[in-house]
């Protein structure tokens, strides 16, 4: 694979958890950029980064990180994109693409935009990619294979800058998906963020109980709550500012939810097998259509 | 494996799906039954069972199938286990041990209880394993090795029938744990009952989408979405009674879940990071000590 010709002299990765560690690890990986500058606001996390080898340089200064580079990848929190982008917004070389991983795409327009400056071109994107765990040792080159990455290029974007993102995502063995901002927002909602709010929820509600049901509950959980506690184990930061960031969309299909919820509680309060057995047999069509389209 | 001494001449499974094909299997792999002999409404399931050569013999007539077995396990959806109990019960040979594999108890021993003839021993159990797959093909014998089995001797049960199903379980290489009915019911309700609805409840809104949006929740199901429809693809049937034969228990923790997931979406509508943020954190202690209690 590094005999692939490089796409970029230099890119820059700011914040280095899961995915920025992954995707510093992939720019080596797939031979996709000559040099990877790491930056993040923690001094550990930074010397982690040198420690494990998959940056050729790491700092807390942000600013010095983005010097000279072609790209600049956000990999923070979606509420800290547009702190991170002031800071860095006078260091940026002219032609530089900023673009970012986050979960939430409107927010990031909105927080980032207004510190780009011109000639520097801010292509949003969102890697459909992750695991449960946290922090750079977290990370491995591969995550992205196979996976969607969505583009979110903002109404008049630079072609190239448009075709260099999504040409890395490419060369990292993703498929590209370009998007508008808005849309990306409401299909997210549904399968990312509600899942997340839902399985942060249950497992909320097991940790309330008394002990001695609770240490049953960790016992007997391969009967189903035990997947859900893999979502909630989630990174709380990131999953937080999902929220915070999404927040309309996220309202909106958790409304729909509630109100199927108590269809399906009123059934078994007054012993309606037909709709149970109706609502539970729907829904086998959908894991099909996805074990068709080789999601599963 | 098959050198270990058959603890019982004769087992009978009625109802050949997946978790009465496993046991099949299981009787057969670990050596535990001279004898299997397989029972089904359904004579195409009964052709299946010995075209793949898991029983060796298998009927429609249940009262048959359980001729002269000094073990009957009921591996039918809750809702059946009594009318099946009743057609059964003038053929149980004296000092037989009727057992299930039901998720619900107390229901068993309530529908079951009053046609189970004197002499013969009412042990529910219920191995806490399962896929989402259905029916005798999808069986297979080691689904309960280094799972848990849950047996609930009603009061005064006969010591050796308890042993029997007991013994019967730890040969298959589950762990088993003796529990009162209640508490059983209790537990499951929130560690697989209200996982397991929540899941349905979200693929079913998710499929009342419009089609566009619905075929890209299908692409990019992997955010999370992914998970809750492996648990939503399980068989109909089975859950539809768990549901109406569980309601107490359910709509005790569903109560409480529905209070856990108000806080979260007022945390979310007000912009309470602290609360996601904290509530986000709890949940991975749970996590924690299912890991380390070696169920992840």
């Amino acid at each position: 694979m590094t005999t692939q010709i490089p796409l970029f002299d230099r890119v820059a990765i700011l914040g280095i958890g899961l995915i920025g560690s992954s995707l510093a690890r992939a720019l080596r990986y797939y031979g996709v950029s000559r040099y990877v500058s790491g930056g993040d606001l923690s001094a550990a996390v930074c010397d982690k980064a040198l420690e494990l080898g998959i940056v050729d340089s790491a700092t807390t200064d942000l600013a010095a990180a983005v010097d000279g580079a072609d790209v600049v990848v956000l990999c923070v929190p979606v509420g800290a994109c547009g702190p991170v982008a002031e800071r860095i917004a006078p260091a940026l070389k002219p032609g530089a693409i900023i673009t970012d991983v986050g979960s939430v795409k409107q927010a990031v327009l909105r927080d980032v935009g207004p510190f780009v400056p011109a000639g520097v071109h801010l292509i949003p994107g969102h890697p459909v990619a992750g695991t449960e765990h946290s922090g750079p040792e977290a990370g491995f080159p591969t995550l992205f294979e196979g996976r969607w990455a969505i583009v979110t290029p903002p109404t008049g974007s630079n072609a190239e800058a448009v075709a260099a993102v999504t040409g890395m995502w490419r060369r990292f063995g993703s498929k590209v998906e370009l998007m508008e901002p808005s849309h990306h927002d409401r299909v997210l909602a549904i399968t990312s963020h509600l899942p997340h709010l839902i399985a942060y929820t249950i497992v909320g509600t097991a940790s309330d109980l008394e002990e001695d049901t609770k240490s049953e509950v960790i016992k007997f959980s391969a009967g189903g709550f035990r997947d859900f506690t893999r979502i909630a184990a989630s990174n709380p930061t990131m999953w937080r500012d999902v929220f915070l960031n999404n927040r309309e969309a996220v309202l909106e299909v958790l409304q729909r939810f509630t109100e199927d919820l108590t269809a399906l509680q009123r059934a078994i309060r007054w012993g309606e097998g037909d709709v149970l057995f109706d609502t539970f047999t729907r829904t086998r069509a959908i894991r099909r259509s996805i074990i068709d389209a080789r999601q599963a």
